[in-house]
């Protein structure tokens, strides 16, 4: 058993919570609870388990045969807390490696629906977002680098495991890859006060990216530059703006209801 | 100035801030920042300013006036820093009472298109369903007593203004609210797994409820047992569920939708 904090595995693991550039340069991340740890198994990206001394033996269905096909080790209450990222820890934290995506495969179905994220900061929203991207079929998520991180304690936990199953694409420029997109023939959307098209209008079923903006500035201009289509959601009362998830999943619900109705035809 | 916790002014601050009973019967809450404050006066529902000493003479435009019009009182920036509920406070708090509804007015308008939350228990969650009712315009959201409370410094900071625009009513009996709405001729609607509709076939034009679950459990049983229609919302990949918050915008802005379409039949 771990029982003290000078342990080389709980540095990293604490190093890993915290540090968003740790975790990129070690292509590593944490989950935790069982769901999350059990949904790394299958995706192949679970590494090592990590059990909670007061739970053990206690584990859920679900991760007892994950102890008989991954190392594991157990670490005392006190020193567990202070890897866990929630108040109350479900006792089970994994060690990931970081799903990876070339911009290639991003570009390989057929569909080509994307959403791209132009400095996007909220961890539970991109979490949303993700997991609205999955229910939606979006062929992936593209950030800005400066967006949040994806690996996030915050932002993993509330992607409810659409983690492992979105494809996503950090991007440098951003800017570059909405041209690589155009190239493909897919249409950029991003919604604005001023769009002069309402969001259900435009027909997103030959290739469409929307972008969503940061949550205080909106699209920065020089995205803004690159979009062919300003969009609008239409809004009653005196509201300026939506939540961030909540415009994606209105655009994205509304591709996807194209989507079905352009079957039905 | 204030610049002691012991002074009475501040310890009601204190308690409006932490505990939601004692806002309930005091039918006072708090706000912060000046968005929110002046948001507070237009509604009517301003009683008194407090701003934070280090921002004394350096307030926003839209509060300045306001000091001419509202008692106000400087508070010492670490008694401050006691009351907000944020780590870097913009410096500019409001005493405000609760805006109330009655079910009367709830029911008063033409349109009869409302959000009821089943046991909603994530602040962010509310805030966000609150600004997503405005820009659908929805008549009001309802509300069980179980669900988290509306004046909670987190949702009130994430309504972005909406909690002074979006009639609400709490039920303490949400089985009796949904049958009184029925018998207004009101469809009620919940998205359930294995709804059988997708939620985008209903004509919710003639008068509709969406009862929106608990973030764990879902719609309890015995509001289910009251649902006219269980509606899905298509998800791809292995999602188990959209976020609450998401779920209430795609349905409510397929609502608006409909209202928009059939304006231009």
């Amino acid at each position: 058993m771990i029982s003290s904090n000078s342990n080389p595995q709980i540095k990293q693991l604490i190093k890993l919570q915290n540090k968003s550039r740790y975790r990129k340069q070690e292509g590593l991340f944490l989950v935790e609870g069982s769901k999350l740890v059990a949904e790394a198994a299958v995706h192949g990206c679970l590494q090592k388990i990590y059990l909670m001394e007061s739970r053990e033996g206690r584990e859920e269905e679900r991760v007892k045969p994950l102890l008989e096909q991954y190392p594991y080790e157990i670490v005392s209450d006190e020193v567990f807390l202070q890897i866990s990222d929630t108040i109350t820890p479900q006792g089970v934290i994994g060690l990931v490696t970081m799903p990876k995506y070339s911009w290639e495969s991003l570009l390989e179905g057929e569909r080509k629906q994307f959403v791209v994220l132009d400095d996007l900061r909220d961890p539970g929203n991109l979490g949303t977002i993700m997991r609205t991207a999955e229910g939606a079929g979006m062929s992936g998520v593209i950030l800005s680098k400066e967006s949040v991180d994806l690996f996030n304690p915050k932002v993993v936990r509330s992607t409810m495991g659409s983690i492992f199953r979105v494809p996503y694409y950090y991007s440098d420029d951003l800017v570059q890859v909405l041209q690589q997109l155009k190239e493909q023939g897919i249409t950029l959307y991003a919604t604005a006060m001023e769009g002069s098209v309402v969001y259900d209008q435009p027909d997103y079923t030959t290739g469409a990216a929307v972008i969503i903006g940061n949550e205080a500035n909106g699209v920065s201009d020089k995205v803004f530059a690159q979009v062919d289509k300003r969009i609008r959601i239409p809004m009653e009362g005196q509201l300026e703006s939506l939540n961030a998830a909540v415009s994606c999943a209105i655009v994205t619900y509304e591709m996807a209801r194209q989507r079905r109705n352009s079957l039905l035809d």
